[in-house]
């Protein structure tokens, strides 16, 4: 990053899981510090430390605690919003502050399809960010914009996917998920529903899966956005895990592969985050592991920080071409982790 | 019943989770009274109430406490044998029962997928057992013969497919299974390996649940099985549940279909124990639920019972033709009830 | 009962946890059907089926499901009102009820320690019925009136400490809890706060598990209550349990006592409710478990339908005389049933 | 420490669960280098990475990877050993490295309760270890000695009790355990055992308890441990939680406090570990948490990496003089740190 100062940083939904960790990511950030901390009415007007019930097993950083937590709407005194809103207010608040002028990095769904926002994972489609200067011209907007990252259960799905596609083409995906509880965030889930349970449905989940990772792997090409032609198939369901989305898949490829070969490509996947060493990449994006029973929440969705995606059980299918099994840390690499390294991108590309 | 006497019900692993469920389903049975228990080495010679550690949450039955455990081997005081042992042990013992004149109810795995051994669910395949003479002829049994139940992963799943298969054709099935801990007997499942935790890994099982389907809805003509020409893939994982395997599942049919069609025809399926009224058979040996969120292992899977498989999630698929969830506890439809279900249906038939 | 007409019952708080459980304890009375529903305005006008989330493992009951909810005031189709209302509003409204001339059952925390409410444990303090002509005066109550039973953790240890009470005098009583997650009802303990882990607060618990105790087993003569006169020390923690209170107690008692003396006057313990064989009076009120690992929540919370209280683990305490684990089932004997008991009592006795 | 080269550890039981952690705490540890790894029959002769089935959330050192395992008894090529064995070896396995000239620093019980063995919280009781040269002459030990550090559960209690001996004295302690499954290691606790359910047993906890914090909170003068003399009770339960023991604590002081003086005296706890700043020494010892329904294993057993006790809920009980709940890692600050900052004080104090 050229000059010395550090970007300013706000944060809309402040007080939700999300929020939290965005804020940890950001505690002792090269580039960026927080400045500003907006959330919902009940909120508003109280020093952060009040107003938020930090959920997190690390401390709040001494740096947010004396912060006034605001309304969601601008002005905010900061360069840069990451915004982790519920959909139905983010549609309108996201545009209110891109409309004002600011950079809008948003982990909400609202704008994901949207045919002129990018909706990236920075190792698979860097090139996407390249659609703001049509964005801007299209909606009017002078310096503000707005850049998406996927859903938390597409983000590992898509890391898998990509060197697949690329390597063999893809035609189909079948994906089963086991969703963490933080990923409703707080309350969220009822105990009563997740204790000796499992819930088969979270609303909107397997629609959003279905739909995202064509346009991740889809091109780009001055104006437009024309996603992958393979379909996803999911089947979302939640279970008594704190963190990390686990995914049973199955693809269906256009070439002809052998497990080995699947194991290979993945293990070799690198993308610009690890050639441009930001930050919050991980060194390695995707770990592949060769042990029978992993990956496994509790033991791998913290691996290179919750940022790396962990895949493992590789083995031929008997209908489509492979299996496997991969984990993802849901607010981390999938939420979170997901917006900062968005950012970091921004930066690097000089978007911000 | 023929007769006013009750047939007498050895247990082989009778101190085994599965063992305790069927000793529990058998405590005030119409057919059958429990008069002797097998276990390993361990156990022999102890009272039951002293060798077995009880984890039902029912109390253990009065008329079992003092039954000494004798060994897993021929002869023991009984008319019949309903055996559940670990399949490294069950092919030698359960032939030996059989070769002293037993007709052995299987739950253990070794003998399912013998080409003159039945693996019947008497709701689907009641016709299977017709198998006994020949299989007698064979292996040279005289009284003796061996009868066996699918794996409790298997049982839920093929209770679907059955009518689907009747009504429309089945070509492909993807199931992705969350299995409840009970599934792995006791101590079983290592807590550390499961609080907090998914494990995307049981041993054999999806092997199991990749063959088991097609003998089960297969074609039984005098001396052969011949099984249903559909495939089935498996990805079977363990969730931090007591009881209850729950499964999505894609299906392929031959014909089209829609999602009304679909639930009329599982809603309507009944089968021989229905029309026989057998004592363990469920009304409804299938429960379709409307709503978005079921089932639910814990809600669900003590349906009937625990004799009812439910299932939920009816929907169109996009890659497949439809998809849903289902859930069939393991310990009792899975493998106690279903074995009590087979010499029920062994009785109703004349071959015991 | 005399007459053959059924009382009706309204219930207060009918979508909840505890209302749930009162109408699956109420499916087959003898003495009493379910002929009303309130619930809060949310609910107010549609059908009990699409009013209620029900939670149980249980179908909800055909009788109920097309009763129209209706708002919580009188007056109400019934003879009798059951309530389980937040304590907030239950202040105002059970008083209405009472006043409007509806004998109310209440297991709401606001009346319990007035000091001309009856708080009842069938089998410890039927006497203190005969408060209620005392009440009803004094309040100007024509045919209404009050009833109430205690908190879900101290209906537990209240009936462990009668029978000590009564043979050797308490002393002091300290009470640690791990309590199910079913005793904040739904959507209650957020999910985030209890996976792998354990919450040391539940709100108001503590103050009253230490002052319900000694009104219980106090005396009632003529008009007034007196609190027996030990002292009792609580701490409250909730564990990742669905239902089952679990208790670790230490007792300091008045008189000498030997722990085969406790045992012995623990096991012998029974109530008038046994003696008059009330339709819910478990046979055993109180269940003595010798194994050194009993009794647990998941194995003995179910002990006489819920109606059970078990205890184990009776031993020296190195400070106090004795120390010992027990366990209530928290939504049956410890809220639905201990209100249904107590009704069934008040028949008995003339009341209703 | 004095000279460059790091001392070289032993590590007795290194494949178990504490084993595990004392090889992560030693990873870049400044004074220490793992150099021998000894474990059980079956894993001897095997590299460390084939034999132990690794369990911890971060990745095993690469250092430790290709250690071959050796049998469980002298000679091993190290200058000190940590022993992490079961009692019923531990025994006769450490008497023989102490005797073979060896430091041994353990955690397990054998040695514990021996009159010559320190029993050492380092911001307790250092100066017991003075009683090293005792030993030694008693055991007739040239060069070896053993140090022991207390039971998991003792540990967090102990750190609460001291600061409040020295400050009101103490007569009385009533504690009250909810136990992390990690605490039995592995396979440990079978899930069937704690999955929707608490264990109200853990074997000999509650008498090691009872007798390891007068001990620590004893005296040592020349050749002699005077225990303290207060009474300990415990009741120690197993919770659905992968890691921290959760105790809710009654304390009867001799002197008048308050609340507030409480805390005060609690938050200013600091020991020799400071003071000398060992490695491996919390900066904060102690950390007293304000909010209602803290300390919670899941936000608060990682502060300062584990090896804090957090405590929080101080009040004014009603039978005693205060309640408090605290928290402690148990693998961490109650074993595997314990035995890593007990040997960080011995190189301090010379004794290595």
């Amino acid at each position: 990053m050229s000059g010395n100062a550090k970007k300013r940083v706000g944060i809309l939904g402040a007080t939700g899981t999300v929020g939290q960790r965005v804020i940890h990511l950001l505690r002792n950030h090269p580039y960026f510090e927080v400045t500003a901390l907006a959330a919902s009415d009940r909120s508003e007007g109280k020093r952060f430390v009040d107003a938020c019930n930090w959920k997190l097993p690390f401390e709040m950083p001494d740096a947010v605690k004396e912060i006034k937590v605001q309304a969601i709407k601008p002005p905010l005194e900061c360069d840069v919003v990451i915004s982790s809103l519920p959909s139905d207010i983010a549609l309108e608040v996201e545009g209110a502050f891109a409309a004002a002028g600011y950079p809008v990095i948003s982990n909400s769904s609202s704008y994901r399809m949207h045919t002129d926002v990018p909706l990236v994972i920075p190792e698979i489609n860097p090139d996407h960010l390249d659609m703001i200067p049509v964005q801007q011209k299209k909606r009017g907007f002078q310096k503000g914009y707005i850049v998406t990252n996927p859903n938390c259960t597409t983000i590992g799905l898509a890391m898998v996917l990509a060197p697949l596609q690329k390597a063999f083409g893809l035609e189909a995906v079948m994906m089963t998920s086991m969703q963490a509880i933080s990923g409703a965030g707080y309350p969220g889930v009822p105990s009563m529903d997740i204790i000796d349970n499992v819930m088969p449905y979270i609303g909107g989940e397997e629609e959003k899966v279905e739909e995202e990772p064509q346009k991740i792997l889809g091109k780009f090409s001055r104006t437009k956005f024309t996603p992958a032609p393979f379909l996803v198939s999911a089947q979302c369901n939640r279970v008594p895990v704190q963190d990390g989305h686990l995914e049973s898949v199955r693809v269906k490829l256009k070439k002809k592969a052998t497990v080995e070969k699947v194991i290979a490509v993945l293990a070799a996947f690198r993308g610009l985050p690890q050639e441009l060493q930001l930050p919050t990449a991980p060194a390695r994006p995707l770990i592949v592991r060769a042990e029978k029973d992993r990956p496994q929440p509790r033991l791998d969705r913290d691996a290179e920080g919750g940022m790396a995606t962990v895949v493992g059980r590789i083995a031929k299918d008997t209908i489509f071409d492979f299996k496997f099994t991969l984990i993802s840390h849901n607010t981390v690499r999938g939420a979170a982790g997901a917006a900062v390294l968005n950012a970091e991108l921004l930066v690097a590309k000089g978007y911000l």
